[in-house]
């Protein structure tokens, strides 16, 4: 299946990448994971995503889901589930390069009546040939907007 | 595995699930397609699911994913991501019938820069032993709130 034309500048993304990540956070100790995501063609405009993550130890970590959607060639639109009870819809830029992209993303939150608050996140997502490095930060529970996650992954 | 305690009260969904529905709104012809829904324990505090409805000849139309999650057995947050550029979060009540239950859910949307505007959305999921009916309202492109899909569906 040939992706949607739309889809040019992402396309490298499609499949299943895995890799390991630290995250630290004011809050709490800083910590290492497994993360494995994957991004599937549906031969329409956009990417469906599911990311998983493992502690060290093979415990399930987080998980999130949503789509990847591409404006124009130059701009991301990331809509996100969290199952911590956040709706995340992160834009921004996409900048191409030779064998890949970059962009950085920032995001509208909504939190469900039960969640943690979380105010805001930023994302960098880069793709550079078979490697793919994301940069999560977030503003939660009182602390401004503060790097969370950084993770390097490659394809599967 | 043993879903987790929190979600006895929608423990029954879990599984797949496959039915008809039909569309109408007043900005489109009316349209019926083939629903299919699936909601996947993963051992936590929430359901993954996925949604994917396909026109009666077969061709794919829409699809959604995100999360359940049950608030002390009386309350709903389904968290969801839109490849049509929405976040949607619905909360709202559940009630426990003798073989399953019903909830009502009212959704805060944030919409992509390059989205159709959505305004509102309801959501109405009952449960009924090995059925599976699903309602869903929608304020959009200036139509004020307004039926627009309902489906049936049996676990498969």
């Amino acid at each position: 299946m040939t992706p949607h034309p739309g889809l040019a500048a992402v396309a490298g993304l499609i499949g299943t990448w895995r890799g390991e990540g630290v995250g630290q956070y004011p809050t709490i100790d800083s910590f290492s994971y497994t993360e494995e995501v994957t991004f599937t063609d549906a031969g329409k405009p956009f990417l469906h995503y599911l990311q998983r993550t493992w502690s060290p130890a093979g415990a399930p970590m987080h998980t999130e889901t949503g789509y990847l959607r591409v404006v124009e060639g130059t701009r991301v639109e990331f809509v996100l589930a969290q199952p911590t009870g956040q709706t995340e819809l992160a834009e921004g830029s996409l900048v191409s390069s030779a064998d890949g992209f970059t962009c950085l993303l920032a995001s509208r939150i909504v939190n469900s009546a039960s969640a943690k608050q979380v105010d805001a996140t930023r994302r960098r997502l880069e793709l550079a040939g078979d490697i793919l490095t994301t940069h999560f930060a977030m503003a939660a529970v009182g602390v401004p907007l503060t790097h969370h996650l950084a993770s390097v992954m490659h394809r599967d």
